[in-house]
């Protein structure tokens, strides 16, 4: 199956697309900064990647960024960090993908989970619960397909180590890697699947 | 208490509007029509009206507007109607009202329930599921106050009774009412608020 991986350069589509390929998926990898480039900000760039994939099978996204910034400061355009590029762009993938998949075809988003009580977190927090009642209540919408589930994780270890924390605490990238092959693979739709630990 | 009430002269916003002047408060009413005009898509017009009303003890929204539109249909706009009207202008409602408020202050926000599947409502789900957490997760950011709530409406009976359908089905307004006014006269904050029938 060909699979589109965005944010295949990140430290979850790095395993992600690794996963995919083990499985025998021709995936092809793309963010804004390339192999193939593309935007999820940019509907248009969106648009015309895939315009330029017949034939293809499933789209996982574990693009995006956010931050933390909290509720009494920053600007508002500081505090919504992440609403084109995360919750947005995200939505509007679904919505651009459906007409380009074919029967069996799924979209996999990415979310997340605050394990903890996190200052500068409530937007993220916004986003991430939005993403999966987003994915849910879409399913209504598709009864004929494609799949559309979100994947949550929560601190990915290799994300941890690179803050110079203990990456014990986390989800090794391949394992996260698992539950977007289980959502690409599997039957599931309108569901969040939470990474856990092998 | 000076408390504003934005969305005054809607179904919910007349009865909270009520209950909130049975229970002693002054109450200041406030819409895009007006009485006293808001626009919470407009942050503008959200800082001048804040500006307006010295001595503000707590804010109410029960504005705002959605519409149903499949996943597979309309423009992006018409799919995202409620994204600035409802979501992102309550976020920034918060935000700007921190600063207004003093002890004892707080902020109660609606979103809404689908209690069954509504093929139309992906968009919906995000922004109440998204206002939800928003405002679990706005607590820690506000250990000081002001309270942020928000009231979660499953169908009220008088929109039921509007569109031709059984009341009975839904929650009358004056009950959805008796939880804007434990959200502004109690003590929680970062709760989501269900009203039932009394
Ligand atoms: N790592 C964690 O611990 C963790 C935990 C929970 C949730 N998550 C979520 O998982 C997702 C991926 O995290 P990650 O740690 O793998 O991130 P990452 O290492 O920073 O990688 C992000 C990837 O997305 C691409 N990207 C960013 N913005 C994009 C855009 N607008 N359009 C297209 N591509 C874009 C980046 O490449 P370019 O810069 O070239 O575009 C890169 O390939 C994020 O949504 C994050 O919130 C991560
Ligand atoms: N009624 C229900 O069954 C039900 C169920 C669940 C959730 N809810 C939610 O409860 C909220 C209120 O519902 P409702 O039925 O009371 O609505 P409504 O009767 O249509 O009244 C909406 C009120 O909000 C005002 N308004 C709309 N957009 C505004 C904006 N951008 N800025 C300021 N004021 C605005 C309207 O006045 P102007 O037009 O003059 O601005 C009006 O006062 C909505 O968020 C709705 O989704 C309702």
């Amino acid at each position: 199956m060909k699979t589109l991986v965005i944010g295949a350069t990140g430290v979850i589509g790095r395993a992600v697309s690794a996963a995919l390929e083990e499985a025998g998926h021709e995936v092809v990898r793309a963010s804004r900064r390339g192999g193939v480039r593309v935007d999820i900000a940019d509907p248009d760039s969106v648009a015309a990647l895939l315009a330029s994939l017949p034939g293809l099978g499933a789209v996982v996204c574990c693009a995006a960024s956010g931050n933390l910034t909290r509720l009494t400061e920053g600007t508002d355009a500081e505090y919504l960090t992440g609403l084109e590029g995360k919750l947005l762009g995200q939505v509007r993938l679904v919505r651009q993908a459906i007409g380009h998949l074919g029967t069996g075809g799924s979209i996999t988003l990415t979310g997340g989970v605050f394990e903890e009580p996190t200052p500068g977190g409530s937007f993220g927090a916004l986003v991430n619960a939005g993403l999966e009642a987003f994915a849910a209540a879409a399913a209504v919408d598709l009864p004929d397909g494609p799949r559309v589930n979100v994947v949550s994780p929560g601190w990915v270890s290799e994300t941890l180590e690179a803050m110079g924390r203990d990456g014990a605490a986390g989800t090794p990238a391949r394992d996260v890697a698992r539950a977007y092959l289980a959502a690409v693979t599997g039957t599931y739709t309108g569901r969040v699947l939470r990474p856990t630990r092998a």
